[in-house]
């Protein structure tokens, strides 16, 4: 491969678009056949979450006693708390407004219709309730013109942050501003959308943002507060604002919890964990109290957990008679699973068709394209709802509701949502009931109300909220999925619990199906599994409903997944995120190590001269360098002539450990003891210490004597196209890995030392120094760096990364994927049994595409 | 320390007890002075979690495909089900028959005593009571003596087995017979314990029997069923068991799972977290199943989740000014948690004190003693309870409480349990009902019955159960702590309630405030967090008492923590089971894995003679050798002459990949494809394999001329204590890990070559046959190998593990920590930059303690 050049290197993490070699094209089979395959775009990188411990971080450490860190371990918590009643007053605010754009809209144009039924003026109503969606949609589209990353649920984009893809913008303050002013006009503006999930997003922004006390989007806001400056911390504490966006919208802090750690998928890490779940109480506890307060004028009491509550679900005092579900039930909740799961894999499948139409023909058109989209959207939605109120709701007896009614846990009284628009007095119109009020009144009408629903208005909403809901989310708005979701499934539910009571006659609760089918569409649609269990189970507030929706929930996943993926996992593969699943197949356990590793190299020297390193960073976009030594016999001989490879080879012989080495270092040290048996042991121990400094003295005749085949090159040449293949692939000894941030850093505070000089006159950076451009590091493009004297020499060595995981060549793929994703890792470098460096693997490596093509590969070789 | 010879050899996992070398008393400090202290002990092995990789276990994957594994997910599904139904029916026998016996003892003393009241015999009443009580904890703790590690809650030794720690019999199947057993009489006996942590030990090890389908209690149980015979398969089906035990005890499935999460510790697994939820749900929902129907009748109802139910926490219907809690209530739930700590450290350690007196002047003792000690709780106890239900108890008029009483969700009214013993009529014992009723009825009474007890039975019934309790909890019973430490914390939360209603005329929620105090209070002892909190909120089935009870544990933890550690991490230590933490501190990174590794190494050659194999296995007690060949210069001259050294340099060379060769194997793959520009590509590649090869060759003489300082050492000599210092720590370049198990296994089936064959010859092991003798595998010293010809050679290289992961010799601490922590790792190799080994770390090197003394040791040095 030697001659692919240039191009070759770009692999593995370029910033230009698809850029793709022959070879890997030809390993990722027909690709441009199968136009439909989104293969994962290598344009992301990855965070770094294994801690990089350096010299200078080290050079801190020094200075780290217990107090310190206890001092630091108060500010997290401090932080957290913060970020969790942050997300809170935020859900407040989202909440508050959305309930008065709605009140408002939904009152006038209610009045009207009212005035209009008697007048016959009914489309000037629908006039009126159009002006008011489209003008509140026309400003949510326009916000996420702004800050396009702002549109959709942010769902996808937090999953993958959390698996630890960095997506440009996802967490920047202006994409919190678009995507909490968003959802606010995209809701109140009669889209099937829930605010649900752009919550989540706006959580996870306050958690990346609140700690750094800097805005990227903002450079006034620049605090002196260096802490938490690195991709470790920032994703702990997106990880805990995601949870506390999820416990702020379902009242859920166990499931919030929950979904971070489905979605963090690092390491279980308790300290963190507790955190997140005191960052969700926190948001959760900060909105109850302000809406609990808000709401009945209560202040101090906790009445309203989350925005989206389900009410309680219980039956009659007096009714003995009567269970929320019993074992007969479970028989039909699995049905009803399977029945979602499809409906579930239908929805994905439409959706995802859609989505690649709007990346294929309206994503490349001009802006304004998307928002006449969103419109166009709106006009539909508005026009069908009260077209089908007013042509297919049914006109109810209105006492019949009134007698059954359960009592609310909630505020309002589930009668006072009832409308009465098109049909006369005494009775009230079901399908207005549901298309005219708040989506979440809605679902509590669903859940709650008994016995108004006909069957022909509960299959007519479902039908075009299902189609409706599918349209919408990929318009370009801020929208969430979970209300949309549970309100058809909901509508499903009740469906099926008519059909069981009237045509059946069977005795069975209404609510727990109408929970049930919500529960089983949900589960179809994304596919999630604990957090969303635990999620319903906590917005219901009813633990005997676990076993029923957690049988629901897995049947619906199976027998979606046997159709397609979850929506999230559609669109971060239309995207092209490099995502990394749970567990690689068992079959790529086939493959090892060395089948999938990055071969081709760019590397730099523990000594290396400021041209050359200028040249390698200008001409290669690698993120992380590996710094090497090289194999060569008669380096005596190199030592005398050159002060940079004397520096080089002498790093090399004292950074190996050699167990003679070790053992002396510890008898030395074990002197210090005044033990008797002891001291017998150490002047035994020092009989032999002649010997075995010739020992040492064979282990660095064994380092010298090593060959060396290329005596023309000498370390400070950087590689050049016109090495023949041994020169390019000749053995490495591998020390460290370095960044290029690290570099760019380096060269930026003129870090080197002059030829005639000791490489200990090299000034040194602290950590704080190092880490001060986070998370934007410039780049050596626009840096002018003819100050520096191209002779200069820098030593990387005190800055590098000298012990990353690495692993063996033959080492199976899901011991490797293991490792890598646990670790959270950024680079891993392939290391042989004698020491030497024979390639990196990156995410870009792991991914399911890429394996699937290397199993093929390695199918068709043998 | 080469003179320390096999003594310290020994230092890795000796099984002879506390055998400690001169080196490591001096490096753990003057250990013999601190009498106190307790150190871990050498003779626990580690779990291997990590999967083993080696050749016969591929061999197996080559025929799996996607539909195999399927199959075998399938069983892994059913398998948790199973569990959990079994557990769930464990849960119930348990439950059923201390019912029953409760039932039957209070009765029969109760009408005794109601007789005796009026005719003066109650001396009689309490000889009844000490028979029945005395004869239950009798029959316990004989069932204790039958199988010791029966006794006490299990939780400590399900934390250890859950941390990677293997204690002997912890899951047999006759620990689980004496364990449920006993529980049920202990605590029928009238002993201050729960069955809550005996439950949870029972499915723990339930959850690891059954998938085994073999018992070494009973050798006939033997089913060929050869899934799941290895430490991993078998510790995840111990947390999926652990986790019902939870969910079975305290209907609390979600708080199951996580209680398994926190004290597994491993990496966060969906699939795994998946299953363990799942089997969670069917243990609590069978509990519920059979108890709903048995109970009240009502067969496919669902409507008594756990064993300990908290009852529902409700403010009456009309009370509109009536809160379950404000915001102001939070400041007190602060303060009750500051003094949960306080009461939970001083109960630790007294606890801790009294663990230590018996070790040291029980245990030593006849056993019989332990069965005396047990019976003079029990009268001590039941004296007690009646002598302070006749002296202090208040009789409290009895229209009180039924005008208040709040309805319980639960079977039984409030007020059935209310005892009206030693008063008169119309007036009831408040103190008596709480003593002469199950604890759980106590607890109700607590929790949920209006203004029922005066301070002063509320101080005494605390202080009685606290000192009664802490003297329980380490009698040779099978003994749980939580329902005796929420009664205890329930009984101070009801006083403060009391003194802020009386005396500050505060209106607050009794109930709640019992609730608080109960959680501050075991917090205090257990200083559990995550899976505490959802536990108890599950309990009540509150969403709303996440906030105050998170806060609460939290407090109740750090003011805890302040002075010494939770109760399980006590008898932990007590025990000396080398427990990893879920971090190092900060300050341990000042130390490096050379600073800690041991090593003094005994190992193996891919090629080895039996008689070597024989002697290294029966002069060491190491659980894993690593595969080493050995850097020598004139490789070739020995090759001639000895087949055997010849094949372990052909071994080594074979093993090392390097970077052109690499390349080369990859260009040679790409040539199968049609596509013309790669063509091109390879077949410049071709023109450049000549001087390709010629690099290989130079790679060969690499290796080659590696010194050989110790020509006369051939590779199947054992290490002898005559050898020099630089004979024992010459370079040894690693290959592998194979574990003794491993060795001892290919001994027994005689897997070997003889010297004039290809190593070819020797036969291979499939999988299974390996795996065949889990968990116990055949000691070296039991075997009679007279059959085998000790000229033998063994090539060990299919079934060692060939790329375990390493790390080297610089990695911080913390690295390494999290490393060997989150992999579940057994053994971890140092291997420095050249690929030579320089040392390995276990689970002992890593202890808090063995840490600690090393950066003392450190400290001193610098």
């Amino acid at each position: 491969m030697a001659c692919c050049g240039n191009n070759f290197c770009c692999q593995c993490c370029c910033r230009e678009g698809e850029t793709r070699t022959p070879e890997e094209l030809t390993i990722l089979g027909e690709t441009r056949d199968e136009e439909d395959e989104i293969l994962p775009r290598k344009d992301y990188e990855s965070l770094d979450y294994d801690r990089c411990i350096s010299e200078p971080y080290v050079e801190d450490l020094e200075g780290m006693d217990n107090k310190k860190a206890k001092k630091y371990e108060a500010v997290r918590w401090i932080m957290v708390f913060t970020i969790g009643v942050t997300i809170g007053l935020v859900g407040l605010f989202v909440d508050f407004f959305v309930h008065l754009f709605t009140k408002l809209k939904f009152t006038l144009v209610g009045d009207s219709i009212e005035k209009c039924s008697d007048k016959g003026c009914l489309p000037l109503s629908l006039l009126e309730l159009l002006a008011f969606n489209m003008t509140f949609v026309f400003i949510a589209s326009v916000l996420v013109l702004i800050e396009p990353v702002a549109a959709g649920s942010g769902i996808p984009e937090i999953k993958s942050y959390l698996n630890g893809v960095k997506i440009p913008g996802i967490v920047r303050l202006r994409t919190f501003l678009c995507k909490a002013g968003g959802v606010l006009f995209s809701v109140a503006g009669g889209l099937f959308v829930g605010k649900e999930g752009p919550l989540i997003h706006s959580g996870a922004i306050v958690g990346a943002g609140l700690p750094q006390f800097q805005s990227i989007t903002f450079k006034r806001i620049k605090l002196d507060f260096p802490y938490f400056r690195s991709d470790r911390d920032k994703r702990d504490f997106v990880s805990a604002g995601a949870a506390a966006g999820v416990a702020a919208a379902f009242g859920a802090p166990i499931g919030g919890t929950l979904f971070s750690l489905e979605e963090g998928s690092s390491f279980w890490n308790q300290a963190l964990t507790w955190k997140v779940l005191f960052c969700s109480m926190s948001a959760t506890f900060t909105l109850n109290f302000f809406r609990s307060g808000i709401n009945f004028n209560k202040w101090g009491s906790f009445q309203l957990p989350g925005l989206l509550n389900f009410g309680e679900f219980k039956c009659l005092n007096g009714d003995k008679n009567c269970h929320l579900w019993t074992a007969v039930d479970l028989a039909f909740f699995v049905l009803m699973g399977v029945v979602g799961g499809l409906l579930g894999a239908l929805f994905n499948c439409m959706n995802k068709n859609l989505a690649k139409y709007r990346i294929r023909h309206i994503h490349p058109k001009a802006k304004f394209i998307r928002v006449l989209e969103s419109l166009l959207v709106v006009m539909v939605t508005t026009v069908v709802i009260f077209v089908a109120s007013m042509l297919l709701g049914e006109c109810r007896d209105l006492s019949s509701p009134t007698t059954h009614n359960n009592t609310l846990s909630g505020n309002e009284d589930i009668n006072s949502t009832i409308r009465q628009y098109f049909c006369t007095n005494k009775t009230y119109n079901d399908m207005a009931t549901l298309f005219f009020n708040p989506q979440e009144a809605a679902i509590h009408q669903l859940f709650h109300q008994d016995g108004t629903f006909s069957p022909v208005t509960l299959s007519v909403f479902f039908l075009l909220y299902f189609l409706l809901a599918c349209w919408t989310y990929g318009v370009s708005v801020p929208s969430g999925l979970f209300v949309p979701s549970l309100l058809c499934g909901a509508a499903f539910g009740r469906l099926v619990a008519n059909i069981l009571k009237v045509k059946m006659g069977m005795n069975v609760y209404s609510g727990t199906y109408a929970l049930i089918g919500a529960a089983a569409f949900l589960g179809g649609v994304v596919r999630m599994t604990i957090s969303l269990t635990v999620i319903l189970i906590e917005s219901t507030n009813e633990i005997t409903y676990g076993l029923p929706i957690m049988i629901t929930l897995m049947v619906a996943k199976w027998t979606g997944d046997f159709f397609n993926k979850g929506i999230y996992d559609i669109h971060i593969q239309l995207r092209g995120v490099p995502l990394l699943e749970w567990e690689t197949e068992l079959e790529m356990d086939k493959l090892t190590a060395s089948d999938i590793m990055e071969p081709n190299l760019t590397y730099v020297y523990p000594h290396t001269r400021v041209q050359s390193l200028v040249s390698i960073l200008r001409t290669t976009v690698y993120h992380s360098f590996p710094v090497v030594t090289e194999n060569r016999q008669n380096e005596r001989d190199f030592m005398k002539g050159n002060i940079l490879v004397s520096n080089n080879i002498r790093f090399k012989k004292s950074s190996v450990v050699s167990r003679a080495g070790e053992q002396r270092r510890r008898c030395q040290s074990m002197k210090s003891y005044p033990s008797s048996e002891l001291r017998n042991v150490c002047d035994e121990q020092n009989a032999i210490v002649e010997p075995a400094e010739e020992g040492e003295d064979l282990l660095q005749q064994m380092l010298e004597r090593r060959h060396a085949p290329y005596p023309n090159l000498y370390p400070d040449q950087s590689p050049s196209e016109e090495w023949t293949m041994e020169e390019r692939f000749r053995p490495l000894t591998f020390h460290g890995l370095i960044l290029r941030s690290q570099l760019v850093n380096l060269l930026i505070r003129g870090v080197c030392y002059a030829e005639n000089q000791s490489s200990a006159t090299q000034p040194r950076l602290s950590y704080a120094e190092m880490t001060e451009d986070y998370p934007r590091y410039p780049d050596i493009h626009d840096l002018d760096l003819t100050l520096l004297n191209p002779r200069m020499i820098v030593d990387v060595t005190p800055y590098m990364n000298p012990c990353p995981y690495t692993v063996s060549p033959n080492t199976r793929i899901s011991q490797v994927f293991n490792l890598f994703r646990t670790m959270g890792l950024r680079h891993l470098p392939v290391v042989n049994a004698v020491g030497e460096i024979v390639g990196i693997i990156t995410r870009h490596n792991l991914t399911h595409e890429f394996l699937v093509a290397k199993l093929r590969q390695h199918y068709i070789t043998i």
